[in-house]
């Protein structure tokens, strides 16, 4: 690890959500680093420019953040913390542009999705994504050619000079996203009581492998969160599981994943973590 | 059921993925429905403008299709065959544009979804989401800017008479989309031997709901090939389950469904089909 290595990096420029969750996670005064793709946010951990970064791994709307899992995977990060931010979007412009005149609205893929309902109402106006939300605020302010706004946070549009023209026009007002912290870690984590757990396996192609695989972690008392069969690339249509959970009190659950070991292909345990730091 | 209700509505223009699937499913003189959203092609089955409708699910590269099962759902439509098609994108751009020349590629978010590692390294080449591949072609045709291409079928390509200035850039060869086919049904499917059967349930919020829901699955001897978490919208970080299954021979599997909806929540069977006309 350098010396000048920031607290965390996020994707995304200030006033993304992402640096939001990681002020959450890590107090106002985080040294934090915004790098432009999801793959640059891991590759700044890896590389050890960043002790940690803040990614979204799930919204309450469109689900699992596309290739955010994968990515942590690959970069075999640990998760070492979670948090859940409200998002509320604006549409910002820049000043002077009003509604009717917008022709293009610019944000993260995963916010226009968050908004269908606008667009189906709105077919004259074209979604166009680019790699963050306040990113896109600071484009159509820095390009300001009159038909362009942003889909973005209310605390990006103040921070880059953009002014409200619509509010409140999200599918569901009960919009949030999940954060991971994750971490460079040598070795899988210990499973403590009240943590949650992300883990990763795959199963042989027989009936009932995946209940034989769950029954060690219901025996020990353990929550199943959230289960995700996960598309292996080169291999259409095989998959891995994705599980989070929820440990009891007692130390059976070291047992139960000694015992998961043995009825599952390549089992990972991708770190153990509490949920702190909610943001409304 | 209007008297000249077409045999499916699909999402796109002709040319997009989607119709070579209904082709493959209905034949080759099947009566086609063009329709500009996944939102709308359901909606011509539930309106009887189509009597059915062929519906991306799953690509083999990023996953589930963000709103296809929940459309599925909301209109109460079941599932009534399946089929894949593989995806082989082409950059395609009016005659006389040079790659070197493109600043915009233009296609479904899933499609450019595909491609991560060909965007990674082509920086100054801005993605925008449109509605289809196909629809992406004709767009750029039409509007000839001298620096937009759209990434779509080498079919699509012919067809409006763009010329394929790359191919072979997608992040991986093994790229295939899985397709169902969706009609109205008055009731729940019966499964019978060899079908696949798509299912959802809710789960009570205790440790080993869904093993317990797994348990008659198993002991049937059926396989499940798929299973997802899906966001219940308004209460965030709720779920329901949302299972694909292989029935195997044999009269179990009504029994099992019949156990399976006593340790459930609102179980509803989505549909038993045969997976047909797969297309390479």
């Amino acid at each position: 690890m350098r010396e000048r290595a920031a607290d965390a990096s996020y994707q995304g420029v200030p006033g993304a959500y992402s640096e939001e969750a990681a002020r959450a996670l890590l107090g106002a005064s985080a040294r934090l680093l915004a790098r432009p793709t999801l793959e640059a946010t891991f590759g700044a951990v890896a590389a050890g420019d960043a002790r940690t970064a803040v990614v979204p791994v799930e919204n309450c709307l469109t689900g699992a953040v596309p290739n955010a899992y994968e990515l942590l995977f690959s970069h075999d990060l640990r998760a070492v913390g979670e948090t859940r931010v409200r998002i509320d979007h604006v549409l910002a412009a820049p000043p002077g542009v009003r509604l009717a005149e917008v022709t293009r609205v610019m944000s993260h893929p995963v916010a226009l999705a968050q908004c269908r309902r606008f667009f189906a109402a709105h077919p004259g106006i074209e979604p166009v994504s680019v790699f963050d939300t306040a990113g896109a605020v600071e484009m159509v302010v820095c390009e300001a050619d009159g038909r362009s706004a942003a889909l973005a946070s209310r605390r990006s549009a103040d921070l880059y000079g953009a002014v409200i023209i619509a509010e409140r026009f999200q599918d569901h007002v009960e919009n949030w996203t999940r954060f991971l912290l994750v971490a460079r870690e040598d070795r899988d984590a210990d499973v403590a009581e009240g943590c949650k757990a992300l883990m990763t396996f795959g199963l042989p192609h027989v009936p009932g492998a995946l209940r034989a695989a769950l029954v060690p972690l219901a025996e020990a008392g353990v929550n199943l969160t959230r289960i995700h069969s996960q598309p292996v690339h080169g291999q259409p249509f095989e998959y891995r599981f994705i599980l989070e959970i929820t440990a009891p009190a007692g130390l059976e659950v070291q047992q139960a994943l000694r015992r998961l070991r043995d009825v599952t292909v390549d089992l990972r345990v991708f770190g153990a973590y509490a949920c702190s730091g909610v943001t409304v």
